[in-house]
């Protein structure tokens, strides 16, 4: 009934988890997801403008906010399956438009209709705005599986995932913010140090002597 | 790599959650979910068989035991997607089945190949195992949406699954099990009293007098 | 070490739980809050851009996305206690201040800081995009109170925390998104019928009869 | 290994939840209770205090503080099977008393011994304290049956629990704070309002038109 | 009130926690471990019928199903109470048996009380069904134990677990299923490789140098 | 509404997580960490006692019962911030009372005025009860740290939670308790063995080949 219905919505992203079916040592969900991609994308603008590109802010903006919403009408359907045939995939994106569509029908205003539209499309298009959300939805996707390798989660699927977007980051390696993430960033991530748990003990011994 | 991937992955189950993306007071797994499916489906079964019915058990706990691992391959696709075309549903089952067959034949040996496609097969067939798989499956349902209304759950939502779920039971009706379920079951669930909260006052003052 | 520190800690921003100490059906994070209060803020902003007004997107969405940022720094105090007297709500925003430069020029390399530090500084100031980032924070705020007199929180904070919320966002009367918020939004949620338990068993006979 | 193991185990008991098996709306650690039940005693105390009563607080607080730690080396007993026959009940001491001095003797130094084995005995006893002890620990329990029966656990077991709960608190009504708790607490409990949704509209219109 | 108190019940299980009282990464409900254990017995009896024996389904999944059941009556008793002395655990089986009677005499209509006393009993008795309980049963806890150990759960209780567990599987090494457990299961646990967490910046480098 | 706000409030505390805004493996409420420091507080009372020093138990354990409850008025604000400025602090210190005194005036009769006033003042004063208290408070922080550690939390924080715990435990060394605490607890704490995963394949074959 109208956009209290939209409104509240958006509290349905918080009880969407990504990932589902796979123990993880920390859950994320689509909500917080969506927040941090749209944060990394405003880092990676600033980068493309420093270098003296011209940067859509209000289209970028809207790609992250938004490029996850449809989520909401579809559930998360696992990749191999959206992706296992040309036709699947064909069908599953008019599905998706339709859904969005309907929604956007039955939720908005008529006035709202053109502008939610908009919002609501494919944000990974071939312009630079497109292309930054594509890098920053999966540097997003690279730190969580990041955060499960250096907790020591057992499952090789973190080293799966990492790989495979780090692979589709180094796909758009002609724009400067994804020099800067590989050169400036991602060294300091393979830096850190994880002081072991031996340390404990040598740790100890200076501070009480320290205290004698 | 072999049945040690399979028995891990029953694990996965305890993290696929139904109705991903909605608030719940209760939170149920795939796991839970074909386990109460299991035990429900044995009640029904029983019925049948008090009424001179002839259930073949292994069929019918196979059938239970199985309906939802093929979630873990595909995740959890909302069913108006599911079934938004004729030819979207055909193409997910195309798809879900070629899944299935694969992880099969990656991870278990071959004298196990026959034994594990006959159970990863979809259960709901006219058999009269496969028509009390559905109804048990649809009251566990409802008995999950049953929950949330008891407590107030102000998601017109479950209203809808309550309705949709009684709906597919009741299409069974021809079976002994699904009478018992309408006519000895559901009348103590519609009867259960809620004591209302006001009601504390009186059971206090109650038991305070009867102390003095 | 880096911009790499700053992507990490957006990830702390899943660990900020608003409203601490009180019991709450449901749960909101300082990121999933961050993500509500932008996206609520777009809506703002095409209300008011539809009435002729001049919006600066960019602007817009930096205020709501960096809102709440500092709580990283700060954690979460409790409003009484920052407001307690005007010398301490002074004192607090200078603390903060001084803790968001020192982070700025701590992690990210000095070509960065111009940007980050006007990203960090107070949003809410008398600009059309602070005024409606006040509003946004507000309604988001209102939906969660909203969302627990919904689920029947016994705690009377929620209708407190309505009270205030609607007060505050009542304040910005003037602006044409608050206007449409109070006669086309607010109607809505008020209107919500919530289905109580008692006509389950009305449902159900219907259901039931429908199929004899 | 000594007292460090002694100390480790504290953390045990904020994994131990209280009445496992039934959905609560709020869960409770043992953790949490004993510091619940202290403080309730030690309210309670103070107003056997004030009513010339001689409290030993030192053996007040001993009580409060490690009633609930054997269920640490027991788990936790439904309580109809551990008084299902007083043969029954007697061994189920014997040995939860026997577990106690295995592991006091096991990792406490000698020196010890007997302050530890006097802090693990059954601490409700008919002194002052043993009964303060007894009324305290039923008043917490009477707590948390009230809190789920003000968010509308639909589970009729939270009124039997607090049914249960009061009744044992009114067999000490010779105690001061016992008379304190029914004629000074209860029945401000009792008279908490809860304002109903519907009450919703009500207070939006009365907001809005203070605002025109 | 009847099956309908059974069938609510169910979900119950998946409010019990196994091991409580300990910290662990991954937490496991009564239910879920029952479907598991069902599912480890399917495997487990295929692999007996593979080499000739003779398995009876029904009751294989009977017993499967319903062995801990009875935890709802009575709680989670800590093993080393439960075995304290013989007299006791032979106590504590007769008030368990009493219980599972007096629910099913109260709960079922008379015409299933021989079925559910039936399948209440004891599971793990002599028959090759009850000797593949005893062992599915206790490969679910060995996993238990494995997932933590894998995960660096630095409590030296999981390393005991899974000796015990697998103590007791080798009790019944005279099984085919036993033998085929040993031999072509658990060296594919043993044999998974944990990638460490240095190995990431090796990965990273091949990665980049690939996309160069 | 009088002594039942008080009573109900001490619930608030088992909803205040201690360390917001950081991942962790194992959380802590203020209720559970109250206990915790109470509990500790008793051993080190004991050993002081031992050692011929005078003990006032009641104070000792007032004190630390309540040197956590404030957290309810002022949330949990980080240290950095309260003590940024000596001003800040002061300043902090005498809002954080004030609200105590009101809260107090506002709930208790005022016959409870001056014991609950006494019992919400700062209990880290320079008596014996209150130097306990101070190192207890340390102690527990130091084992929550501990506990991260252990678990290979990779967050270098928890190692600077450690290092400030351990040598704020070490200003008081004078004391016979944080004597016994250096050089009989932390000595077991340190030797702690993790057996590492790649134990678990001799362990299995020691197990195995015992059963042959």
């Amino acid at each position: 009934m109208g956009v209290h219905t939209y409104f509240k919505s958006l509290s349905d992203l918080e009880h969407l988890y990504r990932l589902p079916g796979k123990f993880k040592f920390q859950s994320h969900t689509v909500a917080a997801h969506s927040f941090k991609v749209t944060k990394i994308a405003q880092f990676l603008g600033t980068v493309e403008e420093m270098n003296g590109k011209n940067v859509n802010w209000r289209s970028l903006y809207e790609k992250a906010l938004n490029h996850d919403y449809a989520e909401l009408f579809t559930g998360d359907i696992k990749t191999p399956v959206k992706y296992a045939t040309v036709e699947l995939k064909e069908l599953f994106s008019q599905v998706e438009e339709q859904m969005a569509r309907k929604f956007i029908e039955a939720e908005f205003p008529e006035e709202f209709h053109d502008a939610y539209l908009n919002r609501f499309k494919e944000g990974k298009d071939n312009t630079l705005e497109g292309r930054i959300l594509s890098v920053a939805d999966k540097i997003d996707l690279l730190y969580e599986a990041y955060g499960e390798i250096l907790k020591r989660n057992p499952d090789p699927l973190f080293f799966e995932i990492y790989e495979e977007a780090l692979n589709t980051i180094l796909k758009f390696q002609e724009l400067h913010s994804v020099k800067y993430f590989i050169h400036h960033i991602m060294p300091d991530m393979l830096a850190e140090k994880f002081m072991p748990h031996s340390e404990l003990r040598d740790l100890t011994e200076r501070i009480i002597s320290r205290h004698e």
